[in-house]
């Protein structure tokens, strides 16, 4: 019998927009024998079942994990923290064990100190999402064309990485394979200075005594401008919370960006034009190479 | 014969986006008698002649301001400075002007000035755009929807709000009176700090040494954050040196918010979720309202 479901028998632990995501495309595309899922909230997990994303949500993290060859842990990162041994506990040997969080250093450590087996594990971050969250917001397609990071180490199972890689590979994304400490510093400009930024914007906004009538006249570019600061709070926290050095690098950058636009501004200097002549090229260059890949 | 021309004569003076958009509304709907339009690049004329945006593109002001009962004025704001008493000596008696400018108190002041008739002016602002600029990026339906503000001031003659009041509600817009310092106030944090937000963004990325990495792993979150930091800089300066105090405040209020949630990343503080719920918490009141209009 003709066997296309490579992937083996998958667990899906968290059920939010990632998991459910992932869980759609994999179902959608047969892509594995079986999906179980696990979500501490059990409304959440019906919900998932409900869409498409599992076979099977199950009560328990052990039932979820008690047959899975691959795990895949969809929850905020400081929630790993405590999944991670948990699942540990409850999953087969042979099992292979990977992550979505958005943090990967501090992740990595904990997969080496509370893993029996850290060389079955493989950190991974997929960059894709979406400010809305939860089952109900999840798309079958959400991986496709995204880059997914993985960050294993020098002692890391080549089997793993094989298998992690196929997971990723199948629902549609480009694998990278990077230090998590890069990963890291990248992510902290290219993920969550934007979220901070978009928070930022709004926390200003609404306490200043214009906001009224700027309400009423803010328009797309407002809109756009603080679209990511509509995310889940819980993972902005637990990503300030894992990669704070970094953060702190780029929001120090960035105020200081600002800061030389604000004494210009005050300056009436004219040739603030280049600010604004260079960051649109910065810009356009990196949306000429991403298109290119 | 039935005239569905109630809006006269019009002349567009600035070919790019928000003149070429205008145009496109008025003469795809025929809401105007004849349109004339003047560019200072014949290039651009020509192209917003293409795109069917006016009768003729004049090769002088004068031309084009001849015969015009309104004449709209859709250049940068400081260009309006020299265009407003230009255009007075070449416009019959009866013309009545406004502006599309992103900036009204210095307009006004400049109108109150350089005008032999300023009750004639009434200031405008309609609150759509795009980061894309010129003639090809115009949208018959740009103003569909949006918010025209309009800052008349005591003087102004109340047939030329009439006037400009039936252009802005032709296009589709939704008319708001409203103080010249007022609008100020409101678009520096609704629309002038969202841009200097993004142009910063994309200023501090490119200078990080983690750029290169970043620019490979950045994704839906950071060209939604940066994308009004393509927007044309020449308008961008212009809106810097008109508004300048307005939007010191707003930076000042957007810096002092970053710095709030640096502080709070460097201190490991777990209960910096509360300002990202509070973030989320004042976007969705802003949504839920703006849905509601």
């Amino acid at each position: 019998m003709q066997d296309n479901t490579g992937l083996g028998r998958i667990a899906i632990v968290g059920l939010g927009l990632m998991g459910t995501s992932l869980g759609m495309a994999l179902r959608n595309d047969r892509l594995a024998t079986y999906v179980t899922g696990y979500d501490a909230s059990p409304t959440v997990g019906a919900h998932a079942h409900a869409r498409g994303a599992v076979d099977v949500a199950c009560n328990t993290l052990a039932e979820a994990c008690a047959e899975a060859d691959l795990i895949a842990l969809a929850a905020p990162v400081l929630a790993l923290r405590e999944l991670l041994p948990a699942v540990a506990r409850c999953a087969p040997e042979r099992a292979i064990l990977t992550d979505l969080g958005s943090t990967k250093a501090e992740v990595m450590a904990w997969a080496q100190t509370l893993l029996p087996r850290p060389e079955r594990f493989v950190g991974g971050h997929p960059m894709a999402g979406s400010e809305r969250s939860g089952p109900e917001a999840a798309q079958p397609d959400l991986y496709r064309g995204c880059i997914w990071c993985l960050t294993p180490t020098s002692t890391t199972d080549p089997a793993a990485i094989t298998a992690v890689t196929g997971l990723a590979a199948n629902v549609g994304a480009r694998v990278l394979r990077l230090d998590a400490a890069d990963h890291d510093n990248a992510v902290a400009l290219a993920s969550h200075l934007p979220l901070l930024a978009a928070a930022a914007l709004m926390r200003a906004a609404g306490q200043s005594e214009n906001w009224s009538l700027a309400a009423t006249l803010a328009a797309g570019g407002f809109r756009d401008t603080t679209r990511v600061a509509s995310g889940d709070p819980r993972m902005a926290r637990d990503i300030c919370l894992t990669n704070a050095s970094p953060l702190v690098a780029a929001l120090d950058g960035y105020i200081a960006a600002l800061s030389v636009l604000r004494e210009r501004v005050a300056a009436h200097d004219t040739n603030i034009e280049e600010e604004f002549r260079s960051a649109r090229e910065t810009r356009a260059e990196w949306l000429a190479k991403r298109e290119g890949v």
